[in-house]
């Protein structure tokens, strides 16, 4: 079943998987699709649509029992309880990846965090975080069998860094780098700049 | 024309435009649609359809001229010189963002850092730029001009940051708050756990 969904739904999914911690962090037992529309700023036939992908969760007039669509949707998405990470680039992207505590909550434990420059080799980023040479990289991730791959180097280091990565094993990549990697591992970008400039675009638009 | 393009092609004209931009570094004058689409893992058919949004570009057989694309798309993307922001939020993303040099290049300047958290403020955290008490934002904002707010603040705070910064003239957000905040003026998301999410989830989908 989960092959077949579109990647715009596996990314609503998320959405509605993250909305549904809120609400158990807030004590919300039931929910209803028009309740879940607002807060994600979405059309409720839409929320119904994509979790009837998954079967029934909903009772009509009654809503989503919160805590049953959570783990329903987790199951779907795969969540456990730690995924492990490597950081490659100890810059201030990097840095900010390996201190980001919200991550570590979630079940993404950063192992390890590497770079080329000696001057950043060898200090403690995070607690209990040593910035390790990247020539141990490939060892490294066999060793502790870490399965995603953080990509927080300088573009056109981006897609070297990304084919050493997969082919020590790891199974995913997240990539600042502005570039765009191309390795056979799912990748997810994360590009500032480019929100930066889709944010420009509307704003001028409006303006215009 | 422009207030009609859809979403997607206003995300794929940013990378178009961040494509050409590397090109003109190395040199390539003219590009066809398919060298285009080999770069951006797009289809040519889609390229060429999003440009004639614009008119023609392009000639039969020779291709685009880099220069002049890179110029047009920049025209039609309100690319500026500089834009001014301000971010909200000094602790590991704010910090990294302030220090995040390719955004300078690009022309986004930091004018401003803000917290709320007396052991930051007065502190400098990138070359130039000391925190600032947040209750000094509006005042600021208004002063030096700023058009883009970034939040790095915890979840329970920004959407009322976001508020503040819409009613002191901010005409855009950025925002790295893992939540979805509701505001008149557009807001860009960057959520670094949506994306493990997303991305573990093609992991998981992959190995079933």
């Amino acid at each position: 079943m989960a092959e077949k969904i579109p990647k715009p739904v596996s990314k609503r999914l998320v959405s509605y998987y993250m909305c549904l911690e809120r609400l158990i962090d807030e004590g919300v037992e039931v929910v209803s699709s028009e309740e879940l529309a607002k807060r994600l700023d979405l059309k409720a036939s839409q929320i119904r649509k994509d979790l009837s992908y998954f079967g029934e969760f909903g009772k009509r007039g009654v809503g989503y029992n919160v805590e049953h669509l959570y783990n329903a949707i987790g199951e779907i998405l795969g969540v456990k309880k730690e995924w492990k990470l490597v950081v490659v680039g100890a810059g201030n992207i990097g840095r900010a990846i390996a201190n980001y505590a919200v991550m570590r909550e979630k079940g993404f434990r950063i192992v390890g965090i590497f770079d080329n420059d000696p001057s950043k080799i060898g200090k403690e980023v995070a607690p209990g975080l040593i910035v390790k040479d990247v020539s141990d990289l490939e060892r490294f991730v066999r060793e502790e069998g870490a399965e995603i791959g953080v990509i927080a180097v300088p573009a056109d280091h981006a897609q070297g860094v990304a084919e050493r990565l997969e082919k020590c094993g790891i199974l995913g990549i997240l990539n600042f780098a502005p570039v765009k990697i191309k390795v056979s591992v799912p990748v997810e970008n994360i590009d500032i700049t480019a929100a930066l400039r889709v944010l420009t675009f509307e704003i001028v638009r409006r303006s215009r």
